[in-house]
């Protein structure tokens, strides 16, 4: 083999660099790094002084200490309006989703009282409203009923949610601590929507109790139980509540309508929930509800927060089913929250990092369920209310905590007049706006097998249960991003005429192919799970380029581009070594053009590139090619 | 924006290409193909007429077809040797083999003689021999033990091992029909060498109860349960057995050293094990072994394969185990009977279709188990006599499987008298060479992650269970490959002084920076499980720049390299929207980067295109700085 490379041009520019491999502390430590911490957090820190890295330090961590100290009387104008319109919504929401639940109604507004105020702490979301989140008071409710009946058993009921709620604070402050924001990333943006639209429909269809004014039901989540019960009750339908839950429902969806139609005008829509509370109340109140059957929500206590430690149940016998609600609640709420943190936070282009928003999640929420809260995190429709409203700062947290704390101190009564019926109503309208029909009809324009994961999500929640359909739709994104490990893209490459460019000839069907060479593109990882496929690959393409090339033209060097090739494992170094001896005993020389770092150094410990020697290794593919030609025309003088 | 394309160099040849997408079925056609049949089997069937068709269709599922009819006389000799080697090496370990898995002797004989004719019919392999296997035989005992003990209920249990085999070869046979050899991509070769290494270890271990005579000893297959089981019998030792037992096995090393030393003697290896028998049978024979405390074989009866159909139980009581055995063994016989196929058709320069040897596996085990055998796959000690023996074609498995009739026929009662501590001997130095120190150390030395799953491998087979510890690597292999798709590599570019090349500045810390232009390489498909980590990436890598340049060299724009993107999903599309709109807001332009076939696809269907403008795509990065530098001078000058 001549030493080609010296004969082409004497560029020594164009010098492939067989660097000594990195030490494997290095490598294992930048991995390391882009594993947990690719926004490198602490960049800022370098080169900074003792005292100053402390004072930045506290203030990554505490983010209250960034913010405060800056903090302008004329802001807090915005986050006063915006604190007191988000607690005017907190408070029926509070209600109804507690109602979802299963349990105690003023749960729900002791819940907008303390996480809101630990979430200004350690919260670094601006835009971010504290709250209660439907579909997790259902998978709640749905996980613990299993277990505990909660209208026979309520006290043992509500334990083990707040045991729920602990498990689950638990558990987003463990991710945030060792940054394993890493497994929210595995629920994609269709998961998403198919499990949100899922659990709109069945929260929806539950809501028809309400509305009905229905005594029996069904503790299933499922549709067709939901419609089988329903019409086994049929008898129960109370006309007036199905009267009045339809005016309430078609008032609410002509706000939201007015909304959409003219965005200035949110603020009808943003108070339009606390309007039919109120309306309700007066209602039932003048009218005497109880009397004509429609049910109110009853009893609220004066006061705020008991602690509830004494609360938490950790039995054996039934610590199953907070297990469960908690590990699923976490995840959704911690997807849900940061994925609207996030979105928010981009339409102002600022930066939210998720393992801190998880921190202050874990934080609220185990405070939370020692002082008689359940699970909150950072829903769809506060949060975007609290937007519009103009919100400044986490300020506006604060201030829907402490009008949440006068109310429950000394206007709660007036809210036991509520009818459920008005709270069914409340529900149904937000939920009516989570399932996302446009954009699961994008998804099916747009890309096949994203639109199945997402109604695998969709279905499998509305016709099966929550957890069966959230690992339905994770499973087949996994065996999705498997495929693409195992079955990557590699393609033929062809020069585009009068260019020194190569490209996929598939794509640019102009290009032309080189004398006595093939170029394959190999555009993905070489490992176990895909190593073979790649030899079958590599090897069917030079096979086809044998029978379709003219005579004369026989296939002497494949030359395979590694520049897509991010890294490689040990199984992948064999299978190269197996292509380069199979190809070999058909004398057809194999020649790398631009191995990646990792793979250089993969190739090089490995003793390949000593065996296939440095001069058939090249920096790019017109190198190569020269080389070729070069080593080609001078064994014909030989 | 000014049509900056138009102003770079007149070149119509450097066109990115728009063209409109392919249509769905086209694209879902091509996936199918590579994902199920990457070997395009039928490829030599175009253009041909259809009864050549047929032909030779019936000569790919058939392969005896192929081979038989240009099969000579002359290749017979060599194949007549090769045969007789192997029956050699068959009784031996057919015999021991089935002591493993608590079977009479006589059905590891069986097991030599149908499924080797199935195999010579149907298989691709010309070098592979067809015999029970150490490690099969093992988790087919463990398995199955802990549903019926072999020696209480020895019928039952023996009815459960043709169940497993059935099993195992439906699984092979529809794994090969629908082409799912993409399952066994997943056991690595870190897995494999572990999982072998540790199957062997605890066999040894196993064999010491027969190399010390012992009575009682544990059905568990952990090293510390042997270990204490041989400590608490070590009154049962018997000192003849024991030292007979070392005189073989040290024998057997040494053949085996003499081969390793001398290829050429190969046959002296070979042959050493049935050497080893018929001294043991004389020995037992002359001396009274039974009289020394020395165990012999016993009874063999005379005559070929029974029918066991009528064995065959599917009682719901015990299909567990035999479900488990089946699928676990299938798995790993497929893999060990495929690599080991490959690893000598490499030799030879040859292919072989891995989905095609699992058909012929599956049918063999099929048969089978109906004609009293148990798993059969292609073992590697036996193959590599069968090569070394200078076998030519399928026909050798034909002349092993007429020995063994004759054996089974004529000689069997011969072998009754031998005795167990021979076949102890023999099956530990088989063992002893499966357990590759030498290759652990390469994978320590060339890649950590693949040595952690080799040990995973190792130590959970040798400490737990066999399944657990093929589980634990399959896992931690599966996490790799997550975390290779969660956090792929992605690089900034520079140029290299005199060229117009742009790469990974880490790996060539010579290259420079282009003024106000900072070029990102994303190095893999993105899609929802890194899509959040890309615009990490991005957004990091820009805002490290802008801190580091020079005052004056702002920057303005992001060139986003997505040669190595392969594939792209709708969360990773929004990803691209979200980077562009966090950038734009920060007046830096985003400009891509020669987007390949499918990617382009996506982003023209999603409108990503036709927001960032046609003039914002390039085909090389060279191209893009062109353009940006002209539209730069452009702007300065209006």
């Amino acid at each position: 083999m001549m030493p080609v490379r010296g004969g082409y041009a004497g560029d020594t520019a164009r010098k492939v660099s067989f660097e000594a491999p990195r030490k494997f502390t290095t490598v294992f430590k930048s991995h390391l790094k882009e594993t947990f911490f690719p926004d490198d957090p602490f960049y800022d820190f370098k080169g900074k002084s003792l005292p100053v890295k402390a004072k930045k330090a506290i203030q990554y961590f505490v983010p209250i200490f960034q913010w405060l100290p800056n903090y302008k009387a004329k802001l807090f104008l915005y986050d006063l309006l915006a604190g007191i319109t988000i607690a005017s919504l907190a408070i029926p929401q509070g209600i109804s989703y507690a109602k979802l639940a299963n349990i105690p109604p003023v749960i729900g507004l002791y819940s907008s009282f303390v996480p809101p105020l630990i979430y200004a702490v350690f919260g670094s979301s601006k835009y971010l409203a504290v709250g209660t989140v439907a579909s997790s008071s259902l998978i709640i409710a749905a996980t613990i009923s299993t277990k505990v009946n909660p209208t026979e058993n309520p006290q043992l009921y509500l334990n083990l949610v707040f045991t729920a709620t602990l498990i689950s604070g638990l558990i987003e402050l463990v991710l945030g601590v060792f940054r394993l924001g890493i497994l929210v990333d595995f629920l994609s943006h269709s998961t998403i929507t198919g499990f949100m639209g899922g659990t709109a429909l069945i929260i929806c269809l539950h809501q028809l109790k309400g509305i009905f004014g229905l005594k029996h039901f069904t503790p299933h989540t499922d549709v067709i139980s939901v419609i089988r019960a329903i019409f086994q009750n049929r008898k129960e339908i109370i006309w007036e509540s199905t009267l009045i839950g339809a005016i309430f429902l078609i008032f609410l969806q002509l706000a939201r309508f007015v909304k959409q139609k003219k965005p200035k005008l949110f603020w009808v829509s943003a108070i339009a929930p606390m309007f039919v509370v109120i309306i309700g109340c007066v209602l039932a109140y003048v009218w005497h509800a109880e009397k004509h059957g429609i049910a109110i929500v009853g009893e609220l206590k004066k006061g705020i927060n008991p602690p509830s430690l004494k609360n938490i149940d950790f039995d054996r016998k039934y610590i199953a089913a907070p297990l469960q609600a908690g590990f699923i609640t976490a995840l959704v709420a911690l997807a849900e929250g940061i994925a609207i943190g996030r979105s928010f936070a981009i339409l102002q282009n600022e930066q939210i990092d998720g393992n801190k928003e998880m921190i202050a999640f874990g934080l609220m929420n185990i405070v939370g369920s020692l002082t008689s809260c359940y699970l909150t995190t950072g829903p769809f429709s506060k949060t975007a209310v609290n937007y519009n409203a103009g919100c400044k700062t986490q300020m506006a947290n604060v201030v829907m905590s402490l009008c949440m704390m006068l109310t429950l101190l000394f206007l709660a009564p007036l809210f036991s007049y509520t009818p459920l019926v008005a709270l069914s109503a409340i529900i149904m309208s937000a939920m009516l706006g989570l399932i996302e029909y446009d954009k699961a009809y994008h998804l099916f324009k747009t890309d096949k097998f994203d639109f199945i994961i997402c109604m695998a999500a969709f279905l499998g929640v509305a016709f099966i249960s929550m957890d069966v359909g959230l690992m339905l739709s994770v499973g087949l994104a996994l065996v999705r991003a498997l495929l693409y490990i195992a079955r990557p893209t590699s393609s033929k490459l062809c020069n585009i005429l009068d260019t020194s460019l190569y490209r996929d000839v598939e794509q640019y069907p102009g290009a032309t192919d080189i004398a006595k060479t093939v170029i394959v593109q190999i555009g993905s990882p070489i490992y176990f799970a895909n190593a073979g496929y790649m030899r079958e690959r590599v090897l069917r393409c030079v096979r086809d380029e044998k029978a379709n090339r003219l005579q004369g033209d026989d296939v002497e060097y494949v030359l395979l581009d590694l520049g897509g090739v991010s890294s490689i494992d040990m199984t992948g170094v064999e299978t190269l070594v197996e292509i380069r001896k199979t190809l070999e005993a058909k004398y057809i020389k194999v020649v790398l053009v631009n191995p990646r770092l990792e793979v250089m150094e993969k190739l090089i410990v490995t003793n390949f590139i000593e065996k296939i020697g440095k001069e058939r290794v090249y920096l790019s593919i017109e190198d190569a090619i020269e080389g070729c030609k070069f080593s080609l025309s001078h064994e014909r003088y030989l």
